[in-house]
């Protein structure tokens, strides 16, 4: 386990869409110049894993060649795996941030909760790190990540100035196929997925399904919302709480129990 | 798909554990007396498996002899894909609530975030279904279910005739190994894991990893927490909220990006 020796900030990054990914690619080359970088990332793709752990099975962490400096390694886990596995063994200390992304596909409004790439953020918040997510708007191979450059070091320069409050991280989300117009601090829109499933019948006459469906918008006017804002252009940071007690409720029920 | 023609209400149960688990048997015993139940679980153990859907492969869904008159289906997947795929094919109508667990093991302070038995109450909260999460603290094989049966049947009784607050579910944990003394309405206690990892090396000399580590509860004398009361032989119910956009840090936040 090396010390860092030099006094450039210290930057983990993970993602869900896996260490070969363009995303995570891209997300290295905006902060190497300026960080040391250590990147723990999963070997395979991750995506809508929350936050999974490895609880009933072995991990193994394997170092790849350094990528424009960025020290790299591979995990056979989730995206929390990697970040408890890569602390526990890789980190030399606490990073002073880290980041994780930048995913292939937008985890805005209710995509928060299955998402790998902000599991592994909620788990920094967890562990007391400043944590950030990136999603970039769209699946596709042909994404231009180079558009996502300067909310990124905006953000990072940002964090890494002044911090977050106690116990929030963030979850980014970028427009896609254009520069974004600016950026907004909103909340997680309500939505929902119509949870289709295609139906397919295997060489043997039995089924099986293939998850599908649409998002449904339920507030595609309110300018309090991420959405809203992704669709006209702009970036925007939702601040996020791990915890999930709900304190306003308590009163209401323990009358109900107590 | 039939179409329920009773007016008992309709029970809907998932675990993680699997369908085999003696919680998820022990949970139907105590309400399929008085209520039609569907149970729609994993074919195999889910622990740790948080909101994880299956997004990049295929699910099927099994149907299983009756247990005690509830319908069993298995699925190939997680305890997200059990909900959503159970409601997509073979629930009649949408269920008057959704009952997770009983888990094998606590799933008290921030063992939720973790947690698959949570993930699918939580996706049930967010179809708009009442939707509670119930553990034993005992892993064992040995853990006696029985102790839990006054807790559920007073927690199910009253969400099926009041309801539960909007986008609100419960995560219910229970002590192991006694008569609970009562049900206290808190929130999820302080504390983290201290992530420690096993190393091993296999055959070949080569290293791989099992998580271990232990529980340090952050505010063990703060009665309003969750440990605080299960450690004193109380049952505890904390209000969960599935959206986790933190509204306070909004503003805050604001007045450094916009």
């Amino acid at each position: 386990m090396q010390q860092t020796t030099t006094s450039r900030p210290l930057i983990m990054i993970v993602n869900d869409d896996g260490i070969q990914a363009p995303g995570i690619r891209a997300l290295i080359g905006f902060v190497v110049a300026d960080a040391d970088v250590i990147v723990v990332a999963p070997d395979s793709p991750q995506s809508g894993k929350a936050s999974s752990i490895t609880v009933d099975g072995p991990l193994r962490i394997t170092p790849l060649p350094d990528f424009k400096g960025a020290r790299m390694y591979a995990v056979s886990g989730t995206p929390v795996d990697c970040v408890k596995l890569g602390i526990h063994t890789v980190m030399p200390r606490r990073p002073d941030i880290l980041l994780s992304g930048i995913n292939h596909g937008s985890n805005s409004a209710c995509n928060l909760i299955y998402s790998g790439t902000m599991g592994a953020v909620m788990e920094g918040a967890q562990l007391g790190i400043p944590s950030v997510g990136f999603s970039l708007l769209h699946h596709g191979i042909d994404a231009d990540f180079s558009q996502c450059e300067d909310v990124v070091k905006r953000v990072v320069d940002d964090v890494l100035r002044n911090g977050l409050p106690k116990d929030v991280c963030l979850n980014v989300n970028i427009p896609a196929q254009c520069t974004p117009e600016g950026i907004k601090v909103v909340r997680g829109g309500r939505g929902h997925w119509t949870d289709e499933y295609t139906r397919y019948e295997d060489p043997h006459g039995h089924a099986f399904y293939w998850l599908s469906g649409s998002f449904v918008d339920e507030e595609p006017d309110n300018p309090e919302t991420d959405n809203y804002w992704l669709g006209r252009r702009y970036a925007t940071i939702v601040p996020v709480r791990p915890d999930q007690s709900y304190i306003p409720a308590i009163d209401t029920l323990r009358r109900r129990y107590e």
